[in-house]
Formats: C-alpha cells, structure tokens, sequence
C-alpha cells in the first residue's frame, strides 16, 4: 500500500518557471520531483495546491503525493531539505489519509501581495516585493479591496487559461472571498485576500485594478461594474509577479 | 576640469563574482562602470572603498571616480538606478573635493555577519545569512571576539593575497579594531566588527576561528596565541560568503 504524504513549501520563486513541471526550466515541482526520486528512486509529480506563476513566492505551498516506502516522514523532511537548494524550503512532511489531495481538498487559500513604497528598494528587498515609489491613494485602494469580499463571478479578473475549455471558463468563474484587505506595513503596502479558490493571475489582476484605483485612473466604487462585466479587459493590468505569495492553504 | 564622485552603494552580491572588474564575469564595478559609460559615453572604473568577494553584500559600499561631466548629482542618481538591476542600488551620490579617494581617503569601516540559527532557513533569508543550526556556545565566541580588539597584526587572519609581495604581506599586516562584537537577533547570531581596515578574508577568517569556539573545538582566549603565531593555518576556516555585510565606509 503506497502512503499518502502532504508537504508543506516555502520557496522563493525568482529563480523558476514557476509551480508546474516544465521541460528544460526549473520548476519548483520538478525539483521537488528530482529530490524525492534521489532520496527514494521513486518518479513521482507531487500535486500541489495549485500553480504559482514564474517569480510568485510560497511561504506555505502544499502538495501531495502517494509513495510505496518506508520512510518516516521527519526523515524524509531532513533528506528532501539535504538535497533541495536553499530557495525551496520543506517546513513540515505529515502522512495523511489515503484521500487527502492537496488540491481537491483544499477548502481556502490566502495570497499577499507586497508593494515597496520608498523611492528606492533595498536589494534584499527587490525579488520579494513590487517596487512602486509613485503616489497612491491608499484609503481608495482599501475601499476598492472591500467589493470584492463575498460571491463573485471573476471573469474579469481572471486570465484565459489555454487548459480550460470556453464553456467551462465561461461557467466555473465563481469564487467566494473571505477577507480582501490592504495595510500599510512600514514602508510596505501589503494587499492579503483569503478565498476558497483562485481564478489564474486573479490576484495580480485585482493588485493591478486597486493600483488603477490607487493612481486615480479608475474610482473605488467601479469594482462592482468590472465584475458584472465579466470582461478580462475591462479590469487593470496584472501586477509584478515578484510581489505575490501564497501565503496558507486551508484543509 | 573633471568633477569627483562619491556614490554610496547597497548590492546583493550573490549573483556576481564580486566588487573587482573580471572579464567574463559580472562584478559590481564592472556593472557600475557599464552603466556610468551608458548616460555619460566615458568610460571609467569607479575605486571601490576596498573589494568584496563573490557573494558578500553591502549596505553601504562606497566608490569614487573623477567624470568630465556637467550631470546633477542627483539626476545621475536616478539615472543609474534606473539602468542598473535591482541587486545594486545608488544610495546617495555626492559631488566631493578633487583630492577624495573611496580607499586611501577612508578612515574605518563596519562589516556584520549574520548567522541564522534556526534548523530550516527561510528561502527569503538564505541568501543573506550563513545557515548554522547546530549547537554553538554563543558566550565563548562573545568573550573570544574581545581579543581582537586594538592593534594587532592580522596575519593569521589574512588570506594570501597574489596582489602583494611577499614582503609587503609579513610587513603590513597590522590594523587597529576598534569594536567587535556578538549579539544575538531574534533568530540571527550576528558579528559586528569595525576597525581602520581589513585584510582580505579578514572578517570571514575570524568568524570560521569564532564559530570554532563556539563549536568547543577552540578556547576562547586561544585568540591571542593565535594572533601572536602570525600564520594562517592558526586560525579557523574562511566562513561562507553569504553572510558577510559591508555595513558602512567611514571618511
């Protein structure tokens, strides 16, 4: 009987293709797929809990994944954390029941957003936040951010995704979010939006609209028309991917 | 009549070979000199305060060099954070007496090295802190970088430099140290030490014969003996590069 594993990610995305297995770029999923066959001489694709975009960070990723062995998982941690580079941290292995997916199961995710706002960005600073130094109006930001809490279609924030059939991109676009906040952190301006599930590029394209809101191109209370658009070009630019971080995932 | 520059400067330096100009190698002084040539068509070396090595970073690095140009100070300042990648930021950029030298004209400089002790590094952190998480006896290095305060020859402490001749390098090897010391952070163990100049691998030199004290391979008031032996193969290993910070350049 294969057990059933669930690990818990951190990582610095800068240097990758992002989450999903690519060939001949880096990905976080196939390196991870490299240390667990070196560690078990098993070729596995572990499934994380979605993708994350080139450049997009994890501080607490999950996935899963069946293996046929004895290894207990505290071993495997130290093992896989021996042989990954230093920019993909495994924080906890746990051995889970049988059904568990890191994917199906997930019940809600939270993502954050970072926007440096001094004129110049530290260097430690710059692969892990968007550098923006221009003026915003970050009280119309906070206020945009709220319309989105609750059921919505976000079609207009979400990119075409060439997996998905029209039908389907057209009729699964409803997501529910929880909290949706902007805050001032020092000389960060931190956006964090917690949600059962995601649309692709959804909160880089909400950052980029609160952004247009923040510049005085688009006003707060415009966020309810652009949803009811259901229209990708209705909506701002999709923001920075070095900004972004899954921050949790929920079971 | 050219005017003199003072730039004050903060890198990442995982990424390059180093502060010194290499062929074939990206080095910050190169990067520097590629982008000064780019808004003002001369080509020049900036003189770096003194040299880092291939991964050391700074937070205040400071360089000079002598332009026949009639640019603001600070129109330069934007103009070179603009070209320059994010891993290396203008901080301030001065225009300065003619008789100015980023080396011969500094009278102290700081350097910190950042050890984080907790069992997994954040990817965040990775690149800018040495990775120790083993047992140290953080009082005996405290009580062992004591020593090297005042003046002493610091040969022990010094990697052989091809640059200097023989000579030179039995002759020359004495630099007064004005503070060192340990603090713990939070979950970063941190050396400060500051000092009328360094030697090559000084700082890194120390830390590798600090960390054997607190390793217990090493007495804390060995330190003298070993100053006094003036050989290298005294000391304790060259600590990583990842961990060491030019704090401050003094004038």
């Amino acid at each position: 009987m294969p057990r059933n594993f669930k690990i818990t990610i951190a990582y610095d995305g800068t240097d990758f293709c992002g989450w999903q297995v690519q060939p001949s770029h880096a990905s976080i999923q196939g390196t991870l797929a490299d240390a667990i066959e070196r560690i078990t001489t098993r070729r596995l694709l572990p499934q994380g809990s979605g993708r994350t975009d080139a450049g997009v960070h994890a501080l607490a990723q999950v996935a899963s994944f069946a293996l046929e062995s004895v290894i207990p998982a505290e071993n495997l941690q130290v093992a896989l954390n021996h042989i990954l580079p230093a920019s993909i941290r495994i924080n906890a292995v746990e051995e889970v029941q049988a059904d568990f997916h890191a994917r199906h199961s997930a019940v809600a995710k939270t993502y954050e957003y970072r926007i440096f706002r001094q004129s110049i960005c530290p260097p430690f600073l710059a692969r892990y936040a968007y550098h923006h130094p221009f003026p915003l109006d970050e009280e119309a930001m906070m206020r945009a951010s709220e319309f989105v809490i609750g059921e919505h279609d976000f079609s207009s924030f979400a990119a075409v995704d060439p997996e998905r059939g029209k039908e389907e991109q057209e009729t699964e676009n409803v997501r529910t979010i929880y909290s949706s906040e902007w805050r001032l952190d020092g000389d960060l301006l931190a956006y964090r939006i917690r949600g059962n599930g995601f649309l692709h590029h959804m909160v880089r394209n909400l950052v980029g609209t609160f952004l247009l809101v923040g510049k005085g191109s688009l006003r707060s209370d415009s966020i309810p028309t652009i949803l009811a658009a259901r229209r990708r070009s209705e909506a701002g630019p999709t923001a920075p991917a070095s900004g972004l971080f899954l921050v949790s995932v929920e079971y």
